[in-house]
Formats: structure tokens, sequence, C-alpha cells
């Protein structure tokens, strides 16, 4: 299940992501709100701006696929400024994530992971999936939602989840 | 994986969630704020309140417990209107995944899936619980956690993502 999660879905919740990014664009665009506003706006000071919230969201796919296939992710500078570099930021790393083949998981759920701030002790691939990687970008892709919905603009669960592949 | 994830991770999911309102209840107390006034709060008007997006989060984790064994789910009535009272609902559901059983959810992957607004239509149960379940259930709780930190309360990401089971 970890390629169906980590490259199917999180690819799918990333693009519902870029989706509300660009339905909401094009809203300010009619109510003549520059959308670089509401990039750096955020639910309170001490907490991250949608910007960065889209940012992190990226990052937890992609090295979410790395560190569970044993791979190096690639880089990303941070340094996205305006809403057609945060979409290209999303591309890349849904590119990115579609790279993958489901044999790069074979040894995910027993692999080692572990991350610098975490000083030298480890989760399971399994463990870090479900606890860790999963939580953490439904977290801030709905945080990204959350920062525009309280804006007022006009999207909502559907926009979230994307289409479902229903069967009749 | 399918009881790892429904009921192992969306127990504890729900158990950090209980640890929030419990700490952000303290917090309230302290500043003499009725933590009714917290529970009718949302982010704006025409969202959910926190009190509903608890009471989802609650029944989104229920829900897909019972429909990916093929049972019945116990009915709760919504009625909730105290914090005592959300966390009773949240402690019996927490219960109620924890009668469940591995052997359970042996046919969940290919159990179709429907509820009444999908007039007929269906997902597997792997459709249902990636597509579906998880990204719905880390929402709610997600724009519970956004409510109460946009009001000031000092909760951050590791009371969200609750204890890691590191291993040395």
């Amino acid at each position: 299940m970890f390629y169906k999660i980590v490259i199917e879905q999180f690819s799918k919740s990333l693009t519902n992501l870029s989706q509300i990014l660009e339905k909401t664009a094009k809203q300010a665009e009619a109510k003549k709100v520059d959308f670089t506003v509401l990039l750096n706006t955020r639910l309170i000071a001490d907490q991250f701006s949608l910007l960065r919230q889209v940012q992190i969201a990226c990052d937890t796919a992609k090295l979410a696929a790395a560190r569970l296939a044993g791979k190096e992710a690639p880089v990303h500078e941070d340094n996205e400024a305006s809403i057609s570099e945060i979409q290209e930021r999303i591309a890349s790393v849904v590119t990115y994530l579609k790279s993958y083949s489901q044999i790069d998981f074979d040894a995910a759920a027993d692999r080692k992971i572990t991350q610098p701030r975490w000083e030298g002790k480890y989760l399971t691939g399994e463990e870090y999936l479900l606890n860790h990687a999963i939580p953490n970008i439904y977290f801030h892709i709905t945080t990204a939602y959350a920062i525009l919905r309280s804006n007022g603009f006009e999207i909502g669960k559907k926009d979230y989840l994307g289409e479902l592949p229903y069967k009749i």
C-alpha cells in the first residue's frame, strides 16, 4: 500500500491543492486581491503562512517517497514568491513522485527512517508513514485550505477530496 | 494495513484530539473563557464549528471501521454541548474502534463501500480508505486544531502528531 498512498494518493492530494490555489487565484483576481497577499496570510501570527504550508506539504510528500525508497530527494530552495512559482513547485513534486514504481517500496515497511532532528532515533517505514507522513501532509494541505476558506474564498470539501473513483 | 490505519492510527489521532481539547480547556479556564463559546466557534460563518468538526472526525473513524469490516456502526445523536460530553463522544469511539481485530478487515480491500449520498455508486474498500476516510479524518481534526490555534491557544504540531514510537 506504500506506492498507492505515497505516490498515487499524495500526488492526487497535491494536485487537489494546486486546483484549490488556481480556483482561489481566479476569485482573488475578480475581487482585485493580489494573491501574494494571500500567500503571506496566516491563521494567526505565530503559525506558518499559506506559502509555507504549501511548501511543507510538498516536502512531506517528496521526503516520504525518498526516505521510504532509500533514495535522495531533490532539493527545493523555498524561494517561491508568486502563485505561478508555487504552482511550479507543486507540479515538480508531482512529476518527481510519478518517477517512482511499485518495486521502489518493496523494502519500505521495515526500512529504518530517521531525520536530523530525531537525534539518531528512528521509526520503521510503516510507523513513519502512518504516524508522521500521512498526518503531516493532510495537516498542511488542510491548513492551506483553512487560510483560503477563512478569507471567504468559495472552496469546499469536494475541492479538497478531489474526484472519487466511483463505480456503478 | 487496514487495521493499523483505521484502528490503531485513527484511535491515536482521536486521542491526540482529545488531549488538545483537554489542554486548551485548561488554558481557557485560566483565561476565564467559557469553553462552550469555543465549541461554537468557526473559522468563518459558513464552515462547521469546533464541536461539529470533532463530531465528524469521530464519525469518520467509526464509519470507516464499520464499513470496511461490513458491520453496523453504533449511532451517536450529535447532541453534545459541553467539553465533557464531547470528550465522552471521543472516548466512546476509541473504545468502539478497539473492539475490532485484524481479521475483521480480511476482506476490506475489495469490499464494496457506499453511502446514501453516493446514489448507488461505490468505491472499493481500499479506494474508500485512501481517497475518502484518511483525508477526511485529518481534515476535520486539523480544522478543529486550526479553530483553537487561531484563537491563540498554545498547542503545536507535536500535540497533533502525538508521541512517535521512536527506536534507538
